[in-house]
């Protein structure tokens, strides 16, 4: 159900956790959704976006990477024919101002291809089966507080995000930091692969801020059995976690959080 | 001047903006540079990151792509001969699991190449000349007052980063919002482009939360004059700010922010 002028703002069915009380609520979502950026008819780049504003989002990012000069260098930006591919397309006047894949200026990340169902599949495909744990809801109330204690840096700087890795009974496996959550991520998942611990079922990540559809992604392929963000989650991060059937709680703080997925392994 | 553990935190002369009181200030930052995720001898990704951990990086990072199994597929992980060049070297058993590159799976991103200071260089060189402009302490104050007015769904969702490009005088002159921090900078940005405004000397950027060196590289390339962001920045973004001669403010909360750059823009 889309509102006028809200392409930005999806909806979920939600649990809501408050103390001893567990509610059914609708809750708003920061929608995302892939979107790829076609020059002159050759894909450049997939990006995890909110849609809308699409022309500006690819014009800004071409300008923003010096691949083109100012509005002289564009001779359109639109949509393909096919609207419902989330692909934009620019035309230029004479073709990029450098050779951006010549110059290795690639940040690779998990995004997922040209949409959102075969990020789906491939996961399904790849990711480590994972067996159902459960996890009590005060561990999951003091997740996030247990992380910030494992954070050496952040209140010093303010700039770091952070991961940790904890099992069903609350104990902190890892916890790592780092100016980008992926990163974070990743830097947490690879200290227990690198002691010959991987997948990692039965294991939860609390995350320091939202949940995208990445780090679910992440998450899914190292067998995890669900994720604890402190912030937001997204809309396509509620899809891949429901599709895989893994917890996701979001907006923990203080005595009170939302289970936007697998809610039945949750223990009160 | 390292601490040990603490790969993590660097510091940085600032202007620290109380009222009408300017005090000089030590301030800690997260650092932030460049690593290369090199795999059998082939450059896999650039990410920009905080140094320590690397191994673990690249470990967990190959395994949230799918592209190993586990440990098993790991003969080595760790620096490359050349200690400073911010390269890890990842050794596989029988190679990747998947042609990461012939999937098309990267996001593009201003990940700037191997080193800091290359990316200085081609700041430098590609960047449009920016006129200095000054602004009032009153107007970098209510910016993000304002960006936040013109956020339409963040209160609603709490997971949308946002970005506003103001005038001197305080006048916005466009805001967008998006999941993906460098989106709602691209959006914003493109928006005065497709109106054929670009590039854009003497306006500056506000940002709803911290600034990366991307977004001041970004900021560079678009000819703004500064950056006032409401939360902190890393070590790499002062650097190229200041080698840019662009007025970047942070922790803008309240009555009070700090200046990273270029203070000499700022009028009292």
């Amino acid at each position: 159900m889309q509102r006028p002028f809200d392409r930005h703002v999806g909806e979920a069915e939600i649990e809501r956790i408050q103390g001893a009380a567990r509610t059914r609520a609708r809750d708003e979502l920061a929608v995302e959704e892939p979107l790829e950026v076609r020059v002159d008819g050759e894909a450049l780049a997939v990006t995890m976006r909110t849609p809308g504003e699409d022309e500006e989002l690819a014009a800004g990012f071409l300008a923003g990477e010096g691949l083109i000069r100012g509005p002289e260098d564009i001779v359109s930006v639109g949509p393909t024919a096919d609207l419902a591919a989330n692909v934009v397309e620019v035309k230029t006047v004479a073709g990029l101002r450098r050779d951006a894949s010549a110059e290795r200026r690639f940040y690779l990340s998990s995004s997922c291809g040209v949409c959102g169902k075969g990020a789906l599949e491939f996961v399904r495909q790849a990711a480590a089966a994972s067996e159902p744990a459960t996890i009590a809801a005060a561990v999951v109330l003091a997740a996030p507080t247990r992380l910030r204690e494992a954070q050496r840096s952040f209140e010093r700087t303010g700039g770091l995000h952070a991961t940790g890795l904890l099992q069903a009974d609350g104990e902190l496996l890892a916890a790592r930091e780092d100016v980008g959550r992926h990163n974070a991520f990743d830097k947490a998942v690879g200290s227990l692969l690198l002691e010959g611990r991987f997948p990692l079922p039965g294991v939860f990540a609390c995350l320091s801020g939202r949940a995208s559809f990445e780090l679910v992604q992440k998450a899914s392929l190292a067998g995890l059995a669900g994720l604890i963000a402190v912030g937001a989650p997204s809309t396509l991060a509620v899809d891949l976690a429901r599709e895989r059937g893994m917890l996701l709680c979001g907006f923990v703080r203080g005595s009170s959080f939302n289970v936007y997925s697998s809610g039945e392994r949750l223990i009160p």
